[in-house]
């Protein structure tokens, strides 16, 4: 394995994720070519890597490292792709949301290549190479699932890459991974559509709502706006963790409704206590850090 | 009634909203006078003030204009214990967060005193008079709902007053209020306990989703660190509406569930789709205005 600035970075997908990735490598890294089937996508990127073509299989033969930043469906797509093409020993690392089905699928991969999927637990609601934002991996908590193909050079490779955009690494199962995320990222997600659902639904006869709708609204709606095409995967592929998630929500829901209906205000009082203290001490663990 | 200029303010409640409102008029009104009957509040608040009193009867006596700033029951009580007590022509307005109880409240004042009810759409998961902010109510909408007590003289004053703070003054009934903010409002703050709730559950054995969670989490489950009598309140004040808006969410999050549990994608990214363009409409809204 390379050391990280000998390394030549090909990063399939400039969106948001790959492209804030190119900016914040750069000069870390012998090289980065980016590579986007949206000609648009790559020309918005060009000014965040050394080279952008829309060509994968000529960008990956010049490639040490190649990095998957796209929706996990079309991750796993590439990945397919790739298999019969790879030279030996390039190592293949991922920035998908859900690790199961991609550990998987690198599993699979050829005996010859390196494979460590992982994802940054950073992001934005706006999406493509315009947010493209030095600043986004700096702080972050990035997971990495290791997976039959990855050697202690290869994790250790991706380990310091993560290091030097400013995050930190952070390695597990992809099960255990998908569970977490399932409560703290699709849940909140899928409760802000539903949010947004509602609002719509009771302004349909009166925009009174809209007009109203003030901060508390905003930051809780705010993941609705979120890519679709990136939710659905998410939400595809973690379905069953996803669906606990929702049951968890749901038990909580009905133990505020049941207070709420019957007026009980000790028992309404003590699960807003709760969430408030669990909420604070959460924030408070986060400044610590 | 006096213009806003001569008028002696007593606000009873000197904790985020209160505060905040003797420090953004301080100078366009003759004097503020801070009410509160908790010491600690009161030499917290004494700088945003004129003077700061706990006795409510010696304020109100010298007072042309009474701004109740409290928990919603808070103020339903001091409706009962200042009704004996006014003088002829004092205006009362407050700013608690839901309305019927306190027009009906106002309602049954003398005949003698002026009253209007207000809401003004802004806040801080924060409280207290440490959390005094002079931009708090800064392009706000701040509804007013008339009451039997209320002349066009007396809504004159609240608009006027409105303006001064730099809010925009909406006047509407009562009942539309509580049925729209509880939709805006209490909705996404139950969602948000509810989050925090099943995160916690889900971290129970393993405390890796707190770890996890980022920037998405931490918007969702802002509202869930509210002041919890506040909060309370509103739910109990509110209780139907509120009924109502979870009736609404839940057919969203049913419909959700269905589309997952099939794996039907297209059902899926009809409601993401749906949902993310009407949260993309009422973001764009709010900055042409």
């Amino acid at each position: 394995m390379k050391a990280l600035g000998e390394a030549a970075l090909t990063i399939v997908g400039t969106g948001l994720m790959g492209s804030s990735l190119a900016l914040t490598l750069r000069g870390k890294v012998k090289s980065t070519c980016g590579v986007d089937p949206d000609p648009g996508h790559l020309e918005a990127a060009a000014a965040y890597f050394d080279a952008v073509t829309p060509h994968l299989e000529q960008a990956v033969a010049q490639s040490d490292v190649i990095i998957l930043a796209a929706p996990i469906r079309a991750i796993l797509q590439l990945l397919n792709r790739l298999s019969p093409i790879l030279k030996p020993g390039t190592l293949v690392l991922d920035l998908g949301s859900t690790k199961r089905d991609i550990v998987q699928a690198m599993d699979k991969l050829p005996t010859r290549v390196l494979a460590v999927a992982g994802h940054p637990m950073c992001g934005k609601e706006r999406s493509g190479p315009e947010a493209a934002d030095k600043a986004l991996y700096n702080g972050c908590v990035f997971v990495l699932c290791p997976t039959q193909r990855s050697t202690p050079e290869a994790l250790e490779f991706a380990e310091g890459m993560i290091r030097a955009v400013g995050a930190h690494p952070l390695m597990m199962g992809a099960e255990r991974h998908d569970a977490a995320v399932a409560a703290i990222s699709h849940l909140p997600y899928l409760l802000s559509v539903g949010l947004v659902g509602a609002v719509k639904d009771t302004a349909e006869d009166d925009k009174l709502p809209w007009k109203l709708a003030a901060g508390g609204f905003r930051d809780t709606s705010r993941l609705a706006a979120s890519d679709v095409t990136m939710m659905a995967d998410i939400l595809l592929t973690n379905r069953e963790a996803v669906l606990d998630a929702l049951r968890l929500f749901d038990a909580q829901l009905i133990a505020l409704r049941e207070a709420l209906q019957s007026s009980d205000e000790q028992a309404l009082r003590g699960i807003l206590d709760g969430a408030r203290q669990t909420r604070i001490d959460w924030a408070r663990s986060r400044t610590e850090e």
